[in-house]
């Protein structure tokens, strides 16, 4: 391997490395405690200058982004110890590489004239990138410092939509005029010595600024240097709207097997330009919060946040879950004379509701992989019923014969069994149209179903499961 | 917009296209039937080249991405109609682009010889992607076609793991020697004419095929074309290994924005290359697979698939949820004594078990997503179980005491209220604990820890919930 730390093993011995280092130092201090006190300021600034120069000479072996990892893995106090070592040099990378809630600890965590310093080493991209995690006054005061044409730019990405392909562009784009020469072309780019990163293609834009065509850098080495571009660009370009969200360009690229991608506005003028790497950064932040959020978080958590703002993430799905459990609650409170009668229904009821549940929620992550890649629409949405239905109906009968005998053989009680196994089947019928329905609705009112669905289905589930088969028990037993 | 159909409009008007052409033959045919049995041939012909020609003509204008797609949002019979247009000449191609599930159903839907010449259609790099989904007899007709170095690397290919380095490997490698000058190498690339798909490097390799660098595509325009290869190189590339697994690509090709990275044996010879398009591919089937997985279910499923197959895909969770609930519900048939003489119990039980199971739940996504970046390691587990612990009492006493509360309103019991209240503090404590340890128990024994763990921790949390409940009131109440 080469010096980066691509592997994971090299990743956790730099940070093993560097924590070893932080317990040291920590050692020194306390050394320097039981110094008399005109010894202690000196042993003091001794250690730490010590510390600082061995952290920096360690950290600069590293990348940014294994830099943004270590900060990640470090408790809050080690944490800042090591972002001072960094913050004057490579704060800006760092910054931009760290994880969303890393990130914003690392914000809060500085005076705002150390940030402003840190945002002075990044460019236009990098402030897109992560402007909505900055207090307004440094990000404006940033802001000012740019370019009018720089800022003109900036202005009209951040005006896009967070989730959108106009907040993940970047202005670095190599653009030629049709009538130049591949020789031209050449001569130019060696005169700026330098592409930016991630740049497969030149762009070919006429006066007004509008998309004609592309031409793969390849093709600059492979054809003859006096051809025109106009005679060499290909003008089959996939190119995106602002507009448009980032899902939407993760398709693209994955469909057509990308590397960049222009952006341009209505009349096809080119605005910027999409990488894959801002793509997968987008993918795989994107994935980290579905995850997080169908498991009911608010946001993305820092390991290391403190309880109080870790509660308070969690609470928002915790209060609404409460609330549907009251509800089922109440849906089971309403049959209490029947259960006072047969207190075997308390025992067998929470198997209807859990097996409903789990259905449902299959279903709901099917249909929520085909929204995502657009499977479902208004005139098959029919067929997914159907099946849905069917399939539960195959499962409510083998799952209800398996819990019909379940009971029976504990309570020697065929009508309870035949209620039980009756439940069954209706419950998972009906968690089958709502497990559909849930991400459906939600899609229709502009939410991720990825983040709602799984405790809304439950919910309902959960309430359903106990009024059917205490319902048909309070109709068929008692 | 390009010729391209990357928005989902064009898709799904493009899909409209192809059913209404269908339906039309449908017609058609129906009105065969009706013609006496002479004529009847000849018009069931004709309408059959007709839709052929029609349907052709539409769909040599779309990539073979927008196919698949379009085979995947059709029902099973239009399917088969469509795929028997596409095979002869794009078969191959779709194959290659189809979601695993689809794939396996188109395989499925073809004769021995037809596969045989949609296979002929792809090279050693598509066998490679799809090899896990064909029919023994079939790739092993195709794998003794090719030539002996490309059946060689193929074998060594496919003895990799699936989700592995090497399973996303292609071969083809542009390769350069030291000793070659800029110019000499661009004149090569120039006689080739082309190069292979997503190359942004020329690998540099000794007569050992040992890497020495990579040069970037750009570089060979920019540098001065009598230069030596070994003076322009860059020695410090993020090399793969091929048994690594994919998810370190993912984080490689995140963290250093790669397009494509050379991948190297443990002697550093080169063995292939893994482009971003691959990574990509993978990212996005193992975030649905993650998706279906947690949801229950074994595996991607067709949305058209039979349902007999949909019930076999969704046995095995269920199968695991119905023994938990079983065990939770006998854990309450222990307590039907005390049931009996309070069924408020009864009533209230679900409450502490579905926060318990919440609770329990975020704890585990975030410990999921933390495991997937390696933020989790042995020296940090203590701090994560303390915190988790943390917010698990301070969200157990607020929650305890909004339950109580509820409870002391419905019963005007005092002791129940106190009960409940106890009994939801001591279950989020347990659920903490339980939601860091399952995933981590889960990665320990190789397991992918999103797929089992929310099942495990929620029939954890059932069966503690009413434990703790209706024991601490068999306790304190009767």
């Amino acid at each position: 391997m080469a010096g980066n730390l691509e592997s994971p093993e090299a990743r956790q011995s730099a940070l093993r490395e560097v924590r070893r280092m932080l317990e040291r130092q920590q050692y020194l201090a306390q050394l320097a405690q039981q110094q008399d006190p005109q010894h202690r300021a000196l042993v003091e600034q001794l250690a730490a200058r010590q510390e600082a120069t061995a952290l920096s000479m360690l950290l600069s072996r590293l990348h940014a982004a294994d830099i943004a990892d270590i900060l990640e893995g470090l408790p809050l106090a080690e944490r800042k110890r090591v972002w001072d070592v960094v913050r004057d040099e490579r704060g800006g990378a760092v910054l931009v590489e760290a994880a969303e809630a890393v990130r914003g600890w690392l914000v809060d965590a500085m005076q705002a004239d150390e940030l402003d310093a840190v945002l002075q080493q990044l460019d236009a991209d990098d402030i897109l990138w992560i402007a909505d995690g900055l207090p307004r006054a440094s990000l404006e005061k940033r802001l000012a410092q740019f370019s009018s044409s720089e800022q003109q730019w900036l202005a009209s990405a951040m005006a896009f939509d967070e989730d959108s392909v106009g907040n993940l562009m970047t202005h670095e784009v190599t653009v030629a005029a049709p009538a130049q020469t591949v020789a031209e072309l050449v001569a130019r780019l060696q005169a700026d010595g330098t592409l930016p990163p991630q740049t497969d293609a030149i762009y070919v834009v006429d006066s007004r600024n509008v998309l004609q065509g592309r031409i793969a850098l390849e093709k600059l080495l492979l054809v003859n240097a006096g051809t025109p571009l106009a005679e060499v660009l290909s003008a089959d370009v996939v190119a995106l709207r602002p507009e448009e969200s980032a899902q939407e360009a993760v398709n693209a690229f994955e469909r057509y097997d990308l590397v960049s991608a222009p952006v341009v506005n209505h009349r096809r003028q080119l605005l910027g330009r999409v990488t894959v790497e801002a793509v997968m950064e987008w993918m795989h932040e994107s994935s980290h919060e579905d995850l997080l959020g169908s498991a009911g978080l608010a946001g993305e958590e820092d390991l290391y946040a403190p309880v109080r703002e870790s509660a308070r993430n969690r609470a928002y799905w915790l209060a609404v879950n409460l609330c549907t459990a009251f509800i089922a609650s109440r849906v089971i409170g309403f049959f209490e004379t029947t259960i006072e009668q047969l207190v075997a229904l308390a025992t067998l009821m929470p198997i209807v509701a859990s097996i409903g549940g789990n259905t449902g929620n299959q279903t709901t992550a099917l249909v929520i992989r085909a929204l995502a890649i657009d499977q479902v629409r208004n005139d098959n949405l029919g067929v997914v019923y159907r099946k849905e239905m069917a399939v539960a109906l195959l499962n409510g009968v083998a799952l209800g014969c398996v819990v019909a005998l379940f009971a029976l053989v504990l309570y020697h009680d065929a009508q309870l069994a035949l209620t039980i196994g009756l439940a069954m089947l209706i419950c998972l019928f009906f968690a089958a149209i709502v497990g559909v329905s849930v991400p459906l609705l939600l899609k229709r009112f502009d939410r991720d179903p990825a983040l709602g669905s799984s405790t809304l289905v439950t919910a309902f589930t959960d309430s359903l499961g106990f009024f059917v088969f205490l319902g048909l028990a309070t109709l068929l037993l008692v």
